[in-house]
């Protein structure tokens, strides 16, 4: 399947809608606008000539494992190595260690681009990101002088090494151990599973965060710390020194992703270094986890946007049928089926899920950006509040919505969307694990209770709902938006009034919060995009008062807009009277009886 | 993965709200109650015991095709064996014939079984009881004689070639041509794609029903015959003779049921012989589809079952983290994710939509054996009209759900779920293929909207709803059950309003057909298992007030049909609000500016 990045709504979103040329000014990074759209027509051109011609291919040769070393699929290594020497792996890396500082912003193009073209290729570097955040803020100048310049050049790899087969979402029950060594470092050993890129052949080291028990450490989720463990430990001078006594034991036959190696590792002893302070290990992985679930959420949009392109193409090809009308291409022996409304009802589904996700993905971004660089303190405090609120939405919406938009694509592809050459089934395969890993979207969905509604009693909601609400003040008395701001805005109260009924109820009970979690992330989720849509329309509508001579693309924007208020946007109805339906019904059947 | 059938709810459905003795005796053909359960108990040993440890390994080995000859993954000819040999294959077949006769109020339970146990294996059955029916309504005495009892025991099996490269939803496209020859028979020349079962080593025997153009015949549809094309010609003594001048070119590589051997079947002046009249080989290959429709919605029910049973026997062993409102098994490091209101609800939402299919299910299965074995024309007709209402419900809503059922087992078993081993990833990709075939459910859709709704100005529909009101005003003064009977009462009525709606926009714009289809018919659905899900209710509540021994079995169906209606059935909001956001917003989007 073809990938081409989709670079007008990109410059729409950035230029139109979040001013990206503004917010680099304000960061300090020294961007400009040709700059910016430079970066990202070179981006489009790499991942659509030589990432995604690889995927196909990745998905059926999958990776190999022998004697403890693994082999990825054909072009694997030859992209990796185009992606370090053309400094696509630094883009968002510290300047000090050789990084280049693209805000999240402008980047957010480049990895959504890579997602898209081959989840299993942009594993591999995925977490590097994290690694590097991690390291930077947590480690100390010691292992930073080691690690960072070649983590953040891609020359070296990292990983999260969390999971192990009896701790999954809780962490409390892990096991790995780190003893203490009279230098200073520790021997780890334990086994860990699900770890994306554990071992391959496309850097010259790894470097994996691990956590671990030190032995005097409390119980619990207290008592863990994190260990950077390097395949190779470094040298003095940089380079990769001895070999570390960790190895991948097996890799996991999958669904999907078949491109990346999915590795069980093995830590016998190895020399490793705790990041941070001791038993502060959560902490410090969670620096490299909203990172982590951030990316994770652009992989469902990637591999969204990519499923629509090969829909959009399909449905304009494919003769079957005459419209409901009669015939819109006598000349054909039947229409393509992009003139049947159901066909185009799935179209635009996938089309506004995908480009509604794409702002609200630049909406987090300028947030953690802002967070991490904005000259203000108590700016950068407030970014951070709304970040932590969004991620969470972030990483489960767009990963179930990449499931869906992918899943769509096998609809308009029919028979065909299940014979594995047409491609479309492999992005099912593929996207359905970016919904259970970096936390499984339930998980998401209590943090964005739990953590990120009631943690402060619901202020920083508060606070996202009257900025949407007046971005409808503002449209309201525009004849051309006046229909669709007042919707937007009737939502936005019917928002209000749930989120007052959750707290309320979760006060009384505290099953609701998890009863109520994932209808009201999903519900939340729905009403930010309708929010974007409204702004989206709005800029459209500027930009044909203004006469933009891209009147197509505009009033695009605007029927967009508008389909996705009546068709999609009513979804949030169904979330609001499953949430209000309560948490008894989910209690009452006793364990024993859910089967007879 | 176990299969266990889920024989106490079937004989629930079976007995206790669908009468199948009473129903037995009205068909007359001589089943009990012992006969059905002992059956039943028999196929639960079958399925569960012969069929469901050959489904894992048949996903991994495949089917592999060599010069000409297709291989089934290991197993499959003994169980095959076993199946005809036990008589399963001649379950429902007619007894003049050789078959049992059995009705599919019976039959679909076994049927469902099947699916659950392994799709792969079924598809190879499937469509030689369709094929039956299609021979037996309208073929020649000389075919019936030749070939109907060797498909009707099994020995030999039956496929349906209706698809083309160009003619998938379209068979107006269709190309392949039959040539007359002086003996009444025919050449048959051109290629089939997407032919389930099309070459195995399973049956002695394969026999191809095939849609073709006689040289004379008008354009599109009204073209079209149906002709009987077999591997081996049959000779006078009914043993397989000539081997005919047709083969299997090659075999698709799919997403799931990789057990089951989809080719291409290629027809190289192939003799074979007219079903039916010539030009009439829609409608006799409607028969076919019918039956073909409701066996494909069987098979949504039964991965679904073997979803919820896999993810139910996960969440009670799978230990992490503790429950909301403290520990709930603390002798144990953790609990049983089964406590937790979210996992609760992802099982509730899995048990209450399989339960309320399988009533659906028996529901329409009574209505095809009235339509064919009621004493009465009348209600005869009747019934073939409820059943043809029914049948694209059935075919679309259980594959959907099917798909969301094992999905749903995806999450709730996390990690695992995405690992091969476990099996549950299989059960996706197995039943994906499910909303492609026998008519995309788009299609579905339309021809519930089209030629069922619109067909007899909503006559049919109109008395459906009616049925269903009056189970209401039956329930609704029972104080157990008012709530339940009053929220399926307002949405009965809802349903109504929806349904005149719907007459009169498509009556002002035929784009309003499609625009609302597939909206519309999964707003139906679940409406109906609304209504059943009362049903069973006032079935469980009946039981308890006369004191059935069973009390748990019965608090259960009582605590699901709560659940269904306040946290499943308020999906009917968001698809009502869909529909009502019309065709319009579908059809303004010209087709050159979904992309720019």
């Amino acid at each position: 399947m073809e990938y081409k990045a989709p670079l007008r709504d990109m410059r729409f979103v950035l230029h139109e809608l979040f001013d990206a040329t503004g917010h680099c000014e304000l960061l300090g990074n020294g961007l400009d606008r040709e700059l910016i759209d430079g970066v990202l027509e070179e981006a489009a051109r790499y991942t659509g000539g030589e990432i995604a011609p690889l995927n196909r291919n990745s998905d059926e040769e999958g990776v190999t494992l022998e004697n403890g070393e693994v082999r990825t699929p054909q072009g694997f290594v030859e992209a990796y190595k185009q992606y370090v020497d053309n400094g696509w792996a630094s883009m968002t890396g510290p300047t000090e260690y050789g990084g280049q500082g693209f805000p999240q912003l402008v980047a957010c193009n480049f990895h959504e681009m890579l997602m898209g073209a081959s989840l299993s290729f942009r594993i591999y570097s995925g977490l590097t990101e994290g690694a590097v955040l991690a390291l930077y803020k947590h480690g100390s100048d010691e292992l930073k002088n080691a690690y960072l310049e070649k983590l953040v050049s891609g020359s070296w790899s990292g990983t999260m090494c969390l999971t192990e087969p009896q701790a999954g979402t809780d962490l409390a029950l892990l096991r790995t151990r780190a003893e203490p060594q009279a230098d200073g470092s520790y021997k780890v050993s334990g086994s860990k599973i699900f770890i994306s890129g554990g071992e391959h052949d496309m850097s010259e080291n790894i470097v994996h965060l691990v956590l671990a028990r030190l032995p005097d450490a409390p119980a619990g989720v207290k008592g863990i710390s994190l260990l950077l463990v390097p395949k190779f430990i470094a040298n003095a001078d940089g380079t990769p020194g001895e070999r570390n006594a960790l190895s991948c034991g097996a890799i996991e036959h999958k669904m999907g992703i078949k491109g990346a190696a999915t590795c069980v590792m093995n830590f016998d002893g190895a020399t490793g270094w705790v990041v941070g302070e001791p038993n502060q290990g959560l902490a410090c992985m969670f620096t490299m986890m909203n990172d982590a679930r951030f990316q994770v959420g652009l992989q469902g949009l990637g591999i969204a946007e990519q499923a629509y392109q090969g829909s959009l193409a399909y449905a304009r090809e494919r003769l079957q049928s005459r419209g409901l009308a009669g015939a819109q291409h006598p000349d054909k022996v039947a229409d393509p089926i992009i003139v049947h409304p159901d066909v185009r009802r799935m179209l635009l589904t996938q089309k506004t899920l995908v480009e509604g996700s794409r702002m609200l993905a630049a909406y987090c971004a300028r947030q953690l950006d802002l967070e991490h660089g904005h000259p203000e303190p108590s700016y950068r405090k407030a970014a951070s509040k709304r970040a932590a609120l969004l991620i969470p939405i972030v990483k489960a919406f767009f990963t179930d919505m990449g499931q869906e938009v992918a899943s769509l694509g096998v609809q308009v592809y029919g028979g065909h969307g299940y014979i594995r050459e047409w491609g479309m089934e492999q992005l099912m395969r593929d996207s359905r694990i970016t919904q259970l890993y970096e936390g499984t979207n339930g998980i998401q969905a209590l943090d964005y209770i739990r953590r990120k509604l009631l943690g402060d009693g619901g202020a920083e909601l508060s606070a996202l709902q009257a900025e949407f609400s007046e971005v409808c003040d503002r449209q309201i008395d525009r004849p051309a938006l006046h229909d669709m701001a007042s919707k937007v805005q009737a939502r936005i109260g019917e928002w209000r009034e749930l989120t007052a009924e959750i707290i309320a109820a979760t006060g009384r009970d505290p099953q609701e919060i998890g009863a109520v979690s994932v209808d009201f992330l999903q519900y939340s989720a729905y009403v930010l995009l309708a929010g974007l849509w409204l702004q989206a329309a709005a800029r459209a509508q500027d930009a044909m008062e203004q006469g933009s001579g891209e009147e197509a693309f505009y009033q695009a924007k605007l029927a967009s807009a508008d389909f996705y208020l009546r068709r999609v946007l009513p979804r949030a109805s169904a979330h609001r009277e499953a949430i209000q339906g309560g948490a008894e019904c989910l209690m009452a059947l006793p364990e024993s009886d859910f089967a007879f």
